[in-house]
């Protein structure tokens, strides 16, 4: 990989870090998983490792994402889109996306008419399992 | 809707605004077609109208998709995260979604080894006849 090459247009700013908006999609399924940050260096380690790697901007650091729990996200592919701040990525996900234990953290649907929060998706693992007792 | 009920957590801020992340997905095939930012107006807006209106980070103003265009995006469901700071537009898109004539605006994708970008989508309509020369 051509570290020069990977210029896209890091122009979301949080917390002083300069980055692009990286969607996570199910290769086979198309189910969107999950929607996160990276900074140049994540999208780069993600090149790198052929894994998804994210800027935490809660924790402001490096996020290999599953590098604790084991639900990492193989990557066969990567898109970008027209304007270059934002990356589409194809992946395998291992165990689930969604730390509350569901493989899309797209679990619940808005109600048209409420407004409230409804749960739609069931759970693929138990939190507490991988990540350990609150 | 109760107005009152759509309190997601609008953290991203860019130009003074608070945004959550939207990304529009096509609902029948699962192409993603776009990733915009969303602030409370846009997303009420959203729910009254049925049709995906966006915060343009760009013009600093809302951004009802398609109005100039006619490529409007119905809405028929919208999910949120974890964390509530991102929706998922599940949408019939007319036309196309992209300003440069792709359904999708995610229509190239980054090259493993060089980082080059290598169209990977079709045009579904030319720019020019529908926004006018430059």
């Amino acid at each position: 990989m051509d570290e020069k090459a990977l210029n896209l247009n890091f122009r979301h700013e949080v917390g002083g870090e300069q980055l692009i908006i990286a969607i996570a999609q199910d290769y086979k399924s198309s189910e969107v998983l999950m929607v996160a940050y990276m900074n140049r260096e994540a999208l780069i380690k993600t090149f790198e490792t052929g894994k998804a790697h994210y800027w935490s901007t809660s924790r402001n650091k490096l996020w290999f994402k599953g590098e604790s729990s084991g639900h990492t996200q193989e990557v066969h592919e990567v898109l970008t889109d027209c304007d270059e701040d934002a990356v589409l990525l194809k992946v395998q996900q291992k165990g689930g996306a969604c730390h509350e234990g569901y493989y899309s953290c797209f679990f619940r649907k808005i109600q048209e008419n409420s407004g409230n929060l409804e749960l739609v998706k069931e759970k693929v693992f138990e939190p507490e399992n991988i990540y350990g007792e609150k």
